[in-house]
């Protein structure tokens, strides 16, 4: 889908403007409706704003109706096909899509839980999450107030909504959506950043399964060209970096042991911040590394 | 067993002595016989560098039938359960008794390649490798000549008698058969050693496939008890020591993200010299850590 | 001085046993004489605690003039040679009797303060300082209360008795007294402890001075054979250890660059326990290094 | 002085160019009026490149007079303010004119040596040099062969002529003239960058002094915000980065001993190419800290 444009937008027609963000927020276009008379929009935050502004200030019947619009995560309608084509990417990003019998039960049985204690579907900002961290998300959530659990929900929905945004509207600014994980890698043995390091990205599951994410080389300067991940949030779990230094150092004509000390240097951390930068360096030698959470 | 003293031995009737020692070198009571006239050994590494001469004073003939008295690698013997109680022991610890089908059929079409080049089975220590280990051990040594091999089988049989040697008789002297793998963990955010972290050895295979080796639990010094390996040869492979360090820090009261930046952190590292010492320590903050291979 | 024995004096006529421990409190005989009566003493420390049992249980005209026992610090007695010979060694111990002029003065004026305030002479363990040490010591303890200040007196008396008292007594337990700087040199280029490298202990001071302690070359477990501070108090101030790699890694063969970009590495560290153990290893290549408190 | 522009030079009178030219190569404006006539030059590596090889191109004889033109280092014409401007600056850079007698002897005795064995003065371009480095230049080149000790003069002598024309020349493009010592610090302890920290940059001499070259403070991404050193060479020579730790960790209210473990942290590093990038962190805790050269 092409991005409208901030610029046009603000001097289309209403019912274009309408149109275009009806979806920015689940079958609840009467938010867009309610910030048509605000234009000209300085900025896609400005935008971002007034909408939040709109649902804030509406009735609490009709943020309860915004957060009932909602599907249920991994539920009967995903599994029809039945959500937004926005919902139905959400939910396959977090691998929603692909569950197991034994993880779509669960997932029926706290959505049933959720739904009996407060009375409206369980929300979350999927792109910001693995199912794993869904999860958890889901059992501390059932223990709150309905209260709090009402507000939990309208930030998740703003969330939502800024992801939604960022990719369909393109302006000067952009929404602070975006996390990063990347690295880079020293060679401390000789002095200088470590070249043409083969370094993977892997996401681990609870149930100790792990999904490849993303494969890089390091050049000159010791990075990989872009960041493992990048342009996105970073889903909430846990990655483990994988270097190849065996093959480096042999490339480099290093003597070593067979099977070298160090063969694939797994590097394994967890992201609780999707909009954070996760700069997880790798400095090393045959014999020795470290790391770090770095800047 | 029982082992028997040496002192002892170095008295007893000159049957009793070969009966004793008779299975140290597989269905080849000659050695024994060969040094009982010898007799008294000062020390274990003199009955065993006796034993070593006998083998090595004794004709190609003899040498050649003293290689040809092994069982196969994982062989129909094996499988039939008609194996020496020491050979069936040995294979057992690297999992040769639990081999897939395919494995199985891969051993087999080695064996017989083997046999077929050199005219006497595949030999190895086995007690100082990992199925992994053999397997590429296999695959180097079809490529050696004739002599070299004969040479590389006999090192290997030496390297067994050591290890049988060691279990049989009890000396004041040890043989140089065992290695270790020890860890100790240093809390460089308190800036004293970790108390209470719980770290667990895997050995990984190449299949992708690992296997709980043991766990401990650091004491006041930052150590375990006990060297997760000790006492015996570290089996050549790919180990990974698991801490479980957002835990310990939780423990301590940090105050740290959820999920935790580091919550299991792994050391992954191989092992190429089964007699000896891999000191693998781990350096820790919440944020940061480093290892490398000490003493 | 040959020590006496414990057990000697548990046995020796009682006029003997006060004879050999006069001196342990500053001209204070009574305290030995106060304790005679309960030989024998199972251990050092029982002989201790017993006489810091005398001390404490004698009446506050006794526990002053012990106090006041005690010569100034750098003082006119001092300069005249008119000190027991214990607190001559004492005072050498931390350069006192080298003080240049304008130390000396400082000396002098703060002492003059001190029992213009309090009305008794500053005592500290001088053998657990240097110089720069006790001068804050000085200003800290000025603000005290004077029942404050004569509890911080008698502990450093008693402290003062435990340093003698090891020296005078030999027995079969020893007084926790001594502390510890040592080291280690871990190659982490080569993967093994570095062998040959020369480390020296640097004392530095306020001033910028810095003056030698100890030299030590490491053995081939990278340690130097002995600690460069043991079996005495390490005095509270700032350490400098200086490693040559330089010559260690042009030794090994390396190729450096001229001049290598780490030469003499410097470790600098505080000391704030005298009794404690202060292992400060060195992990070094000849691009990085890292060092930490050790255990 | 206001440099010159090099569109401008390109188009000027042939005497104005000579003129502005003409103090490049010491006392020798032959060089600037050998290349007018290839105007305009592209780029100041053009003119630069262009002069070199007037310089290449003349008579053996004529190179020698461009060595002889040049003054000895810390000489008597030195002393006696009979230098170029240029020339004084660079001696005054590398502390040539603060020299004391002992030192001024000693170079005199070298440029003696020098002149005897060769005939021409010891050139080097002292800019990127220190007092330690030049002495040991010194000897090493005393023991060249003649043929090497003429290379290696004009070797020098376009290293001054670049730098001379980079301050005198403006143009779109920089001569690769210019180092940098940079470092940043990173907070291993709480996991982000170090803000605030004070930094002093110290260069050492062989004969134990000290001086000050620059200070900085750490921004919350953990840098000074320029290099210590950056915009020239980076004389050839011993550093110091001291980084006061103590009061940065103080300052976040963690509990330390007094004095604390770390205080002062020196970082001693050497300079060994004066163009090169020398970026030293340092990731710290209040009980450990790495060093290494970075990127």
């Amino acid at each position: 889908m092409t991005p409208h444009n901030l610029a046009a937008l603000n001097t289309a027609p209403a019912t274009d403007f309408v149109a275009a963000l009806a979806g920015i927020y689940e079958h609840s276009p009467w938010i867009a409706e309610a910030v048509v008379a605000q234009r000209p929009f300085a900025s896609l935050l400005a935008l971002h704003d007034a909408m939040i502004g709109a649902v804030r200030g509406a009735s609490a019947d009709k943020q309860l109706a915004l957060v009932k619009a909602h599907p249920d995560l991994a539920g009967k309608a995903a599994r029809a096909g039945e959500l937004t084509a926005a919902s139905t990417s959400e939910q396959m990003s977090a691998g929603l899509d692909r569950l197991s019998d034994a993880d779509y039960a669960r997932f029926h049985r706290l959505n049933d839980a959720y739904k009996a204690r407060f009375g409206f579907p369980f929300i979350v900002c999927v792109r910001r999450h693995t199912k794993d961290s869904i999860l958890r998300a889901f059992e501390r959530r059932l223990a709150h107030s309905a209260d709090e659990e009402l507000a939990t929900a309208l930030t998740e929905i703003f969330r939502i909504a800024a992801l939604r945004l960022d990719q369909a509207v393109a302006a000067d600014d952009k929404l602070k959506v975006a996390g990063r994980i990347s690295t880079h890698v020293l060679d401390t043995h000789a002095g200088h950043p470590a070249k043409g390091v083969v370094v993977e990205l892997w996401e681990l599951s609870a149930s100790g399964d792990s999904r490849f994410v993303a494969r890089g080389i390091t050049n000159s300067d010791g990075r990989t060209d872009a960041p493992l991940i990048g342009g996105r949030p970073v889903p909430i779990g846990v990655y483990e970096l994988r270097f190849d230094v065996a093959t480096y150092f042999a490339d480099r004509g290093i003597s070593l042991p067979d099977p070298p000390f160090l063969g694939i240097v797994p590097l394994r951390f967890s992201v609780a911040e999707p909009e954070g930068h996760y700069h997880v360096p790798l400095l090393v030698t045959p014999w020795s590394y470290s790391t770090y959470r770095g800047s």
